[in-house]
């Protein structure tokens, strides 16, 4: 029986490639995706899409509303900035407070229930948007509170992990690593903000830096050509 | 302008004395309470009643399904069991997983959102049921975990502080405190699994650390002679 590993999957390009990853390494991959007040449906419709493309046997969607705190541009009636400098230190407001605390809270809740040890997350501290849970420290320390928190992670002969494959790659690094597993992602999502729920827009964080990683791998974006 | 603090809430007697012992403290109580799926709305009707009473003035209850994942005799087709040995070094099938973890997670998220720095929660390391997640340890790395997650935590002069005050209290000091401080018990609900959903069953472990406590505070239960 293969190593079970729960992989949290947005749809996203650095989401689809972990997936990817983790089954390349043969675990048997459960995927978590949530539904939780972001502004568009595109994301969950392309993290369903990937699981049945990659033979994903369980993904499930869980319902939490953030909105009821709101606080960013991705979960409360702010817009979505659009070419902004790259190079400020400020946290951008397409922060969600406590996201990836949240969404690994609940994986951990699942990785309890199936006796999984194993938890992916596609963080990156390269190219990525200056939120604080995406760094290294956070992740370590989310292990640890991890491994107190649960049963499974209080007995010795096993910790609780959480795996981030793609924390020191750059994007076009993570694309061409996806290329090599055969991943399509003409199926993934990274807008923020697409035009009609499913047309990238272009101009937010995620689109620019989504086709800079292709520029800089020498790739086209089967997205943008579809 | 007082400081804020999150209360976490279940309208169980450790939440609202823990409410309580805040406000004491000068706190502007923000409560959140949790529909995680549990068996009945007894908790939540005590959270509301207490939040009321008190005069806390925001009071927040997050829908969360951790029905989704099973695991427990809370949140899963398991019976709820009653009048066993409290000596026992196993876990309790009352055990939520990582319930504690998710709740302080979208307490977090709020505390970011609030610009809130201190964050309260009933756990307790003496009368307890077992649960890893009620252990210092876990609120310990918790706390370094969520300083490292948020941009409020980040900030050098001020600290996200996880506040136990009644960590090392027993269930009769707790009910004691909270008598000093003017809680009305009889507005809380303990019990796991009330008959017709309000009456304690009197079997649970809940409810035979509740008896236990008033019993050795020397006091009558009011919620019993309602």
């Amino acid at each position: 029986m293969s190593k079970k590993a729960i992989v949290l999957l947005s749809g996203g390009l650095d989401s689809t490639t972990v997936a990817a990853i983790a089954k390349s390494q043969g675990y048997d991959v459960f995927a978590l995706s949530f539904r939780y007040g972001q502004r568009h449906e595109a994301e969950l419709q392309s993290a369903a899409r990937v699981a049945e493309v990659m033979n994903i046997s369980t993904h499930v969607i869980a319902d939490i509303d953030l909105r009821l705190f709101g606080g960013s541009a991705l979960t409360a009636d702010i817009d979505v900035p659009k070419n902004i400098d790259q190079g400020s230190d400020e946290v951008p407001v397409t922060y969600v407070p406590a996201r990836n605390t949240i969404f690994l809270s609940f994986a951990l809740a699942w990785a309890e229930v199936l006796q999984c040890h194993d938890i992916f997350i596609g963080v990156n501290a390269v190219d990525y948007s200056g939120y604080p849970d995406c760094r290294p420290e956070f992740i370590k320390s989310f292990e640890t509170m991890a491994n107190f928190a649960t049963v499974i992670g209080t007995e010795s002969s096993n910790r609780i992990l959480i795996q981030t494959p793609l924390m020191e790659m750059t994007k076009a690094d993570i694309i061409k690593r996806g290329i090599e597993l055969g991943v399509d992602y003409s199926l993934t999502t990274s807008c923020y903000d697409p035009v009609g729920d499913s047309v990238p827009c272009g101009g937010c964080d995620a689109c620019i830096l989504r086709a800079r990683g292709f520029s800089e791998a020498g790739l086209d974006d089967p997205q943008l050509n579809k």
